[in-house]
C-alpha cells in the first residue's frame, strides 16, 4: 500500500489472520471522500471517517462503524453509523446511530449495496442513507 | 488458536500489551453463534458479529461493539450494540443503539451475564435484550 | 509508555503506519478517569472506557467510540459515546448513542474541546455532555 501512498485514503492496521480463508481479522481505518456520484473524482459532498474488519472465516462479510462529515455550504454536521456488511446480500442495512449539527439526534439506515470491485486495493460503496425525523422533530418541540 | 482452527470463531488482531496484568489492548473480532439456551450445539437463531477489547489495566472489564444478525423465518434484520462489559458485575447493561428490518430503528438495553468460562479460550455469555418500541412506533405513525 | 506503567491509563494496539506524517492507524484504548475540573488527581466522578484511532494523512482527527462509566452515589448506569474527533475545529461534537442505568436509553451530544496537549502522551479533553430526554421520557410513560 506505501507504493500508493499519495492516493490512499485507507490504511489497514491489523493483517488478516490464518484464521480462515477470507482475511478474518483484517482491520481497516478509512477517511473517504463521499461523492454524489460513482465518479472518484467528483467533488465530495462529505468525508467518511472510521473503519472496518473482516469477521468471519468463509465470508467477506465485513463490520463497519465510522462518521460521515459534512462541511460544505449545503450541510454542516456528521452522521454517525455502524452495523454489519453482509457483502452476500444485494443490499444491506446499517443503523444510523446518531447525528450532530445538520443532522442533530437524527436516527435512520444506511443501505450499503457494492458499486465497484477492482481487486483487493480499492472498492466504491453506493450508501443511501435514509433519516428519521420524528424523533428530532419532537426534541425540538420540548 | 490456530491449533483449533476449525471451531474457532474470533480471532485476536492485537495482542495484549505488557501494560497491567489483566490483557489490556487485547482486540478480538468475532463470528459467534447464538443460540437460544446454553448448549453450543443448539441450532443458532442469530450470529454475532462485532469485537471486544479488554481497556483496564486490573481487571477483566472490556469494550463490545457487535451486531446481532437474524436471518430466519422467525426474525430478519440487526441489532446493533455497543457499551462496557464490567465483568465484575454480576449483570452488565450494553446500549441497544439501532436495529434494521424486523428490528426497525429499534433501541434498548441488552445484559450480559457471564454464563461460562472454560479457561481464556472459550467463554459464553447470556444476553437478555431488552427492545423500545415507542420510537420505533412513533416512526411508523408519522 | 512501559516507563510509565502505573499512571498510564492507555495503551497502542496498533502503531502508526507509515501512510502521511499524522500517525493515521495507531489506534488506542484508554481506560481514562473522568473529573468535574481540569485537576487529573480530583476525585473521578466517571471513567472513560473505549478507543480512538488517528484516520487522516494530514491531520490528528480521530475517531472515538466509548463508554462513560458512572458509579457513585450521584449516578449510577453509563452514556455510550461514538463520531469524529474533528480536532482542527475549536469544539467537535460526538453522538451520544445511548445509556443504561440512570442514563436509560439517553441520546445527545458530548461536545469536545482541547484543553491540554502534553506532548504526544497525555491530553486533556473537555466534554460537555447534552442529554435529550424527550424519548427517555415517553418510553416511561408507555
Amino acid at each position: 500500500m506505501n507504493k500508493n501512498a499519495a492516493n490512499a485514503t485507507s490504511v489497514a492496521v491489523a493483517n488478516s489472520t490464518k484464521l480462515g480463508k477470507s482475511g478474518m481479522g483484517m482491520l481497516v481505518i478509512f477517511d473517504d471522500p463521499v461523492t454524489k456520484d460513482r465518479n472518484l473524482h467528483s467533488p465530495p459532498v462529505a468525508k467518511a471517517n472510521g473503519f472496518y474488519f473482516y469477521d468471519t472465516k468463509d465470508t467477506n462479510d465485513a463490520w463497519f462503524a465510522y462518521t460521515l462529515v459534512f462541511n460544505s455550504s449545503e450541510h454542516k454536521g456528521s452522521i454517525n453509523i455502524m452495523g454489519a456488511d453482509l457483502v452476500g446480500e444485494k443490499t444491506r442495512d446499517l443503523s444510523v446511530v446518531g447525528g450532530t449539527g445538520d443532522f442533530f439526534l437524527t436516527r435512520g439506515i444506511a443501505t450499503f449495496q457494492t458499486d465497484a470491485v477492482e481487486g483487493a486495493k480499492y472498492f466504491r460503496i453506493k450508501m443511501d442513507i435514509k433519516l428519521d425525523y420524528v424523533c428530532h422533530w419532537l426534541t425540538k418541540q420540548d
